[in-house]
Parts: C-alpha cells; sequence; structure tokens
C-alpha cells in the first residue's frame, strides 16, 4: 500500500503490505518498525483473528528477481539484504505471534481438532512441522532437546510425529533425487545422513546386510573374507569404513585409473578374478562420480556390467559430481547411474546447500531397514495413531538427526531444477574459461591433459626460474614446494586461497575447484594474475 | 546516546551507539534503520576506515538481563525479540560490509600481513572463522561447498585453514568438558560428531583400535570373538553399532537392572567371567549416565573396578545424562565418571544446545587419531603454513563436519557454567515437583519406586473404569492401551504431547522429560489436568 511512496513518516500510521517491495530504499524500514507496532497492538485486542487472519491478509514480498549477487557481501547490495533480512524478522515475529495466539486460545478451547502448531503453515511456506517446540510439549519419542525453540527451528527427525512436515519433505525430495537418478518411479529408499562420508559408510553396510545379512547378528564372523574394490583416485571416505565396518583396508582393493583418473574396468576384472581365486569373495565395488582432485568420473556402464557378471554391489559416489545430473549438458557424464544398487549424492558440494546436506539414495526397497532397524520400543511403537512408516528412524545409524532436508528444499522450491542446472552450468562453463585460459599459458601446465571433466581444473605454476630446468629430480623438488609457498602468500595477504596436494607420483599442483556460481570470469583472471604476482619470482 | 529518548525521527541524524539498550521501545528501531543509512554512506566515503573503527566505536548491548523467559514466544516477548533479531541485523551487515571494505582494499594493496577475514572478529565478538566464503576462496581442502555464504555463517570443520576460530572453539571446549569429566588437567582427546549414537559407535571403534589395532588393517577376522556389554535399558545405538562394526548384536551382552534400571554389577561380572569361559574375549562395557527411559544413573564406580579387573574399556554414555555435571547438586549422580576411558556427552539434550551438537571424549590421547586418519593427501598436507596439529580432520569418520560447537560455545559464554548449573537444577527441580504432585493422586501409579534420578518421571495414569479392576491379564491389557488413547487425544487437541513406551514386562507408560528450563509448574499442573481431562472417562 506504500509501497513506492518515499519517506513515510516512521510512525505507527501504516501498515505492513507490500512494505518490503524490491525497490523500496531503506527508508522504507521505519515503516516496518511501524507496522511492527500497529499489528502488536491490533493482536493485543483480538489475539485469534490476528493469527487466523494473518496469511491472507498479507501480501507476499516479491524476491524472485533477487539474486545472491544482489546481496551483501555483493557491492551495492546492503540495500536488498536489510529487507530480505527485515522480511525475516518479520516472518519469524508474525509465527511467533500467530503460534501463541493458537497456543493461548487452544488452551482455553482445546477441542480443536487440527495441531495448532500447524496454523502458520500457509503463511510462511514452510512448515516448522514441531509440536516439540512448545513447552507444553514433553518430548514424546525420547528426545529432550526440542523444548526450547521457538516454531520455525528445525528439530530433530526420526520419527512422523516429532517432525512430521520434514519427515515428508525428506520423502518427496529422497524420491525426486531417485527419479533424476533413473530409477523407475523414483522407487527404493534413503536418508540424509551427516555427509558423503557417512553416506559412504552407509553404502558398505547395506551391501553386506544385503549378501549377508547374519552379519548383522552374528558379526564379521559370520561371512567369508570380504573384499571391495575402489578407484586408488577415490575418496578416503570407503578406505575409513572399510576400517570402521570391520572389513580392514587391507581388503580394500584400489583399483589403476587412466591418465585422466577415471578407473580402468579392465583392471577391475582382472583383481576380482584374483581375489576369488585366492578365495575371497568380492562383495562391493564404489565408482567414483566426481573425484575429489582430479574430479574424473569412472565409467559406471562398464564397471555395472562388471558387477552384474561377478554379482557385486554397485555403488557410486557422487557426493561430488552428483549434482551434474541435475544438467542436461553434464549429466551424460553419470550415464550408467540408473544401474547403481546405492548412491551417494551430496546436494551440499555441486548444488550450493549450506552444509551439512548428504542423501544415500538406495535402489532397492527394505535392506536400508533391514539392515539398521533395531525397533526401540521407546521410539517406535507399533500402536501409533497415523502409520508408522513415516518413522524413519530406526533406517539410520543415528538416532535423533538434524533437519538436513529444509533448506535443501527450500533451494529447490526457490531456484526450481531449471535453476540448480544454471547453477551447475555455469560453474562448469567457469572451469572451462579457466582451464582454457591457462591450458597454454607461459608458465602453466596441465596435471593432465584435456578439457577436465568436473570443475577441478589441476595445474602446475613454475616459477620463472624452473622453467628452464630440464625435468627431472631438482625441477621435481622445487616444483614440490612452489604451490605451498604461493598458498601460503595468498592466505598472508587474505585475496584468495587454492588448494593444492600431490597426487600418487605427481608433486604438488594446484587444485581450482569451482562451485560458487557467484564467482565471475573476472575473479578467475584475478586468480590467474595473483599466482603470477606471488609466484613468478620464486 | 540516544539511549532512552523516545520516538526520534527516523532521518539519517543519529548515531546507532546504544540503540539496543534493554529499556528501549520499539521506536528505537526507528533510529536503527537511520543509523544504518548513516553508517552505509560513511562507509561509501571511507572504506577502510569503517572497518577498522567499528569495533572501537560501536557501544555494546546489554544483554546480560535478558532470557529466553523474555522472548517470543513468551507474551509480551515481542519487543525484546525484535531488538535482538535487530541486533543480529546489525551485526550481519556490519560484518559483511567490514569484510568487504577489507576484500576490496585487499585486493587493491595486496601487501597486507594478516588475513583480513579476521577484521571483524573482535566486534562481533565470535569468529565468523571463515576465509573460504568468499568468492575469491577456491577450496584449499577439496571442500567444494563453501564458496556461496556469507562469512559468519558456519562453515565446514576439518582443517585449521578451513575454519581456523572453530576448530578452536572446539578444542577449547572439549578441554573444558574434559575437565568437567574429571580427567587431569582436561588431557585427553575428543571431537564433535553428528548425534549420541555416532559418539557411542566412536568408542566402540576407539576401544577395538586399542586393544586389536590391526583390525583396521585386517578386519574382524583378525582378532578373537570379542564381546561387549551394556545394560539392557541403555540406548539402542550400543546395539546398532555392535551390527555396524562388525561385532554382530548377539555379541553384545545385556546386563540386568534393578528396579530403578541401574546396572547390577554383579551381573556384569558374571557376565565377564561366562563369556571368558566360553573363550570369548570381553572387550567393552557401557555404563549408562541417565538411561533413556528412566533416567538411570548406573555405578559407574562399581563397574569401573570390575573394568580394571578384566582390562576391559569403560564407555559412559551421558548423552541423556552428562549435562548434570555441571551442576554441583546433582553431578554426584556420574561419580565414578572420571575412571571412563571415554565419554559420550550431548550438549543438545539435557542443557539445551539445539540439535545436534554431541562430543565423544577420550581420556587417552592419540588412540583417536590412530582408530581414524587415513592420510588423505590431499586435506591434510604436511607441508602447510602452520602446526598441523589444529587440523583434526582426520580423527573424523567423517569428513567434512558441520559446525556444530559454535552454538554451544555461544551459549556457554551467554550463559556461564553457573547459568548451565541453574538450568539444570531448574528442570530437575521441576521433575521432582511432578514427581511429587502424581506418587500418591488418585488414578496415577508410578512405574518405579522413589524419586527419579534424572527429570524422567515414569507413570500410568489409570482411567476411572480400571481402578477397580484386579491386577491382571485384562487389567494390563487394557492400561496397554490407555497411553497411546491419550497421546492421540493430546495430538488431535494440540495442546501438549507426552510419549509412552512398554519396558521389558511393563506395558505401556507415560515417560515426562524435562529439559526446557522455559517450563514452569504451571505447565505441570496443566498436563496433570489434561491427562485426568482426556483420561478419565477411557
Amino acid at each position: 500500500m506504500f509501497g513506492n511512496v518515499p519517506h513515510p513518516p516512521a510512525s505507527p500510521c501504516c501498515d505492513h503490505l507490500g512494505f518490503l517491495q524490491k525497490n523500496n530504499n531503506l527508508d522504507d524500514k521505519g515503516r516496518i518498525v511501524s507496522s511492527f507496532q500497529e499489528r502488536s497492538s491490533k493482536n493485543q485486542r483480538s489475539c485469534d483473528n490476528s493469527a487466523r487472519d494473518g496469511p491472507f491478509r498479507r501480501s507476499e514480498t516479491d524476491f524472485s528477481n533477487l539474486f545472491a549477487r544482489d546481496l551483501l557481501p555483493a557491492k551495492n547490495g546492503e540495500e536488498q539484504t536489510m529487507q530480505f533480512l527485515f522480511e525475516i524478522v518479520d516472518i519469524l515475529t508474525t509465527c511467533w505471534r500467530a503460534w501463541r495466539a493458537s497456543t493461548w486460545s487452544c488452551r482455553t478451547s482445546p477441542i480443536n481438532k487440527l495441531s495448532k502448531s500447524h496454523v502458520f503453515v500457509s503463511h510462511v511456506k514452510v512448515t516448522p512441522g514441531s509440536s516439540t517446540s512448545s513447552p507444553l510439549a514433553w518430548t514424546s519419542s525420547a528426545w529432550p532437546g526440542s523444548g526450547s525453540r521457538p516454531p520455525p527451528t528445525p528439530t530433530c527427525e526420526f520419527t512422523y510425529e516429532i517432525a512430521p512436515v520434514f519427515v515428508l519433505m525428506e520423502q518427496l525430495t529422497l524420491k525426486k533425487m531417485r527419479e533424476i537418478v533413473g530409477w523407475p518411479e523414483g522407487e527404493g529408499d534413503g536418508i540424509f545422513s551427516p555427509g558423503g562420508a557417512i553416506s559412504n559408510m552407509y553404502s558398505v553396510m547395506i551391501a553386506r546386510y544385503k549378501y549377508f545379512p547374519e552379519v548383522k547378528t552374528k558379526g564379521m564372523a559370520a561371512a567369508p573374507r570380504l573384499v571391495l574394490f575402489t578407484s586408488e583416485h577415490s575418496h578416503y571416505s570407503i578406505k575409513k569404513a572399510s576400517a570402521a565396518l570391520g572389513f580392514g583396508t587391507e581388503n580394500l582393493i584400489l583399483l589403476k585409473t587412466d591418465e585422466r583418473g577415471r578407473v580402468i574396468p579392465a583392471d577391475l576384472e582382472a583383481k576380482v578374478i584374483d581375489a576369488k581365486q585366492k578365495g575371497y569373495v568380492p562383495m562391493f565395488v564404489n565408482a567414483t562420480g566426481g573425484s575429489t582432485v582430479y574430479g574424473a568420473f569412472d565409467p559406471i556402464n562398464e564397471i555395472a556390467d562388471i558387477c552384474e557378471k561377478y554379482n557385486m554391489w554397485l555403488h557410486v559416489d557422487g557426493a561430488w559430481g552428483g549434482g551434474l545430473l541435475m544438467s542436461r549438458k553434464h549429466r551424460h557424464k553419470l550415464n550408467g547411474i540408473e544401474r547403481a544398487n546405492s548412491v551417494t549424492w551430496n546436494p551440499h558440494k555441486m548444488m550450493g546447500v549450506p552444509l551439512q546436506c548428504s542423501a544415500i539414495l538406495v535402489r532397492e526397497r527394505g535392506v536400508l531397514q533391514g539392515c539398521n532397524s533395531m525397533c526401540a520400543g521407546y521410539l517406535f511403537q507399533p500402536d501409533k495413531q497415523y502409520d508408522i512408516s513415516y518413522d524413519t528412524g530406526d533406517k539410520a545409524i543415528q538416532c535423533g538427526r538434524h533437519v538436513d532436508i529444509f533448506k535443501f528444499w527450500l533451494m529447490w522450491k526457490a531456484k526450481g531444477t531449471v535453476g540448480f542446472e544454471q547453477h551447475i552450468d555455469k560453474c562448469l562453463d567457469l572451469s572451462a574459461y579457466l582451464y582454457n585460459k591457462i591450458k597454454t599459458r607461459e608458465g602453466y601446465q596441465m596435471v593432465f591433459e584435456g578439457e577436465p571433466q568436473h570443475t577441478n581444473v589441476c595445474f602446475w605454476y613454475l616459477p620463472l626460474s624452473l622453467r628452464s630446468l630440464p625435468d627431472g629430480q631438482e625441477r621435481r623438488e622445487r616444483l614440490h614446494k612452489v604451490a605451498p609457498k604461493i598458498k601460503a602468500l595468498m592466505m598472508e595477504c587474505g585475496t584468495t586461497m587454492v588448494g593444492y596436494q600431490p597426487q600418487g607420483t605427481k608433486v604438488n599442483f594446484f587444485r581450482m575447484v569451482i562451485s560458487n556460481p557467484a564467482a565471475t570470469r573476472s575473479d578467475i583472471d584475478f586468480l590467474i594474475d595473483e599466482i603470477e604476482r606471488l609466484g613468478y619470482d620464486l
């Protein structure tokens, strides 16, 4: 109503409708303050009405044209950021008010047929989903950390009654992810875990349960000597899982890769045959969809052929590369993933969801539950008043789980699948830009030939003094020290930071990884200049 | 400066000092808006100065007398909540501005000797600790999910360079917790994990590594048949760990408890002797400090005697009861915990820290690292420019970890140890109030005799129709259905929710758990009335 009127007085005279239209200026916040006062006094007069009418009376702020680049820390992003934050404050206080009103009214007339904690759902467009936030909500399921939070704060996920809407969000999102993986109708199972390492650990546990369910009760002594396979370039979490789950790291067999870091399928088959000849039982193969250092995608279809032939579980660790499934242009790199038995996919990596948000997806329904369920009587009562198949907690190796789904669900709603696709395409475009810029540039040397499959760009920078040195021990030793030195200088200056590591016989090299779509070509240019500025004379 | 002047005009004429003193009214927010504009224009004139002077020019808001009960959802908490939220908005934008100014200035004069991402640390009194939030910060350590967050957003914890201050906060807090446990000088090790179940899993892994380190490389086949012991009342995560880690649930031996749910030490010793006679190797004992259902504390000292005698690892699962260590009045219930080899303690339970926040503490230094380290070259480079003992990531079974420490550290700073003590004492007082109120009340029957050790109050409610029934099959069957029915009615009404479960031979009973210090005696009274209102006629 006061959408674009400049400089209204900061007195309690105006409604709050439209106060945060994108083009308003900072002065509008004076009106917000007023509107809070206004509504505050209204609420004291008619508490119930304000709670019920709120959602319908309130106009929506249009953030549809507002992007991260418009917000702080972007230059000139202050106004929009302030608007955005004030909107959040508004939503929070409106929620609380509605919730308080509904709680109070329920205490005086407790015949209502619906839980009042859902009253403001339609208003904030998200569901607090937690009747456990009320001081009157005594924990229903042994999770005592719930009481002190206001409604819109994420609660804890393990039973439907504790986090009804988050449970449904998780189910919906996991199904959608399985559809994108390519499993018919999105069938299967899955759960969000505290990170890719734990998701990968799940995959090994589930595979073991599928082939040797008696290990659950009798321990590893009940199984023959099981061996697992993974690329020498794979993430170290597979090794951690082998150790933790009682396989032993020596029974994790590392597979050779080609020059680009992709598993050589023939090496897998040879090692499977060798293991069988030794009397071991090949059980599990991890194919990496986007390796940590090179960003390499193992050839899933060829690996799947071997897994089928030898009856092994195929897991795809797409923690880093799974996001490419969202891109029509790049998802071919994961071709064959639909043949996997399980998939790790971390939206908190390539898709920009804040840590932690990692999913383990399982093609066959039932094994995740079978593997982990212990049927704790205090949590999972069969005589509950709702469909207890929504009580997902017993699938997890955890008990209460942090609500990781909400931010992801919200981002997906906000950006859409197309938004994620653009995000990913843009990052890959930027890494191609970097690659093309340095592949023939004086002083740079690529670690492997050809355009990177993912956004990982791996390169050495050679200070002038090294460029004329012949390849050999001295050059290698000196080059090994260059990246650490440049990185240290970067950290001292605070301008930027690029990681480095050795890999196999290759001495320390830089590895640029782009997952932030706020990065620009000018940032890339700056980085290249900065490396040269700091490293040229070393 | 304008601390208590009422109704200042919302024009850019006032400084922002003192604008959020506790007694200011809503109109003061008009001044906040103005001060943002004021500072905004100043910053555009002299970017560097604003970044450097900010911390010194700004006065601190005094929140020392502000408590949760003063904030929403409390009645009349709106004004303070608004002040609090606006203060947060102010801190955020000030940070961003300082950060932007420092980044920009560094790009033009990059000779600064300190990372500018630390500029605003002293200002907000917390450390964003993340140079990875800059679009210019290319991930240094293969963690690509960092770019898109503004500085004060928790980043990812595994190396010092990625989250320097969070790593230090974690070390400091873990040391403090170990001191409170009672280990000399707070020596030892530990890590925050995604929950009590994972912390308990760590304890079993570490114990196995201590006694049979070769299992890490060779698998469970390298060990004899190992057995673990835990109370029949213990949390089911011990069972999940036994299954996951390859011991098998049959090799987890359940210990008998007394009527109050506490382990009977003689039963432990008898079962250890029995296991040894069968040729098994007793390796690990879990003592529960605050059981899930009864809130029982196992007699740690007596269990520790047996563990020492038979050379077994003693773990104390204080996920739920560990918080009582903060209370001089109640910590005696955990006497002997200082003799444990490892302790699980979840600040996200009794201490009210938002989920997730769980610590696994280990008395001996080195075993946590030894158990889990895989020395991934891409993360943990020995040639870094700082003391790499701060790179805690390789201790974890995870790779990147969610920053769980920050909220806990902040709460501890805000409430103090004494604040946590009051919180805990109050919750225990309230449960004692409930217990005393219902122990002799018509229609109520306690599940076990005597005052509960923790805040768990377990009871049956008998509808009138059951009170005259003699004890027997019919009464048991009917009573079994009462708690589910009352809970369902509560959920339909939405007034409150209390959990129930059976335990052993005991039919469904209510279990009230109080961890929210915002609860009052009047809430307890309401609950009792509500149970009677809904259940009397069943």
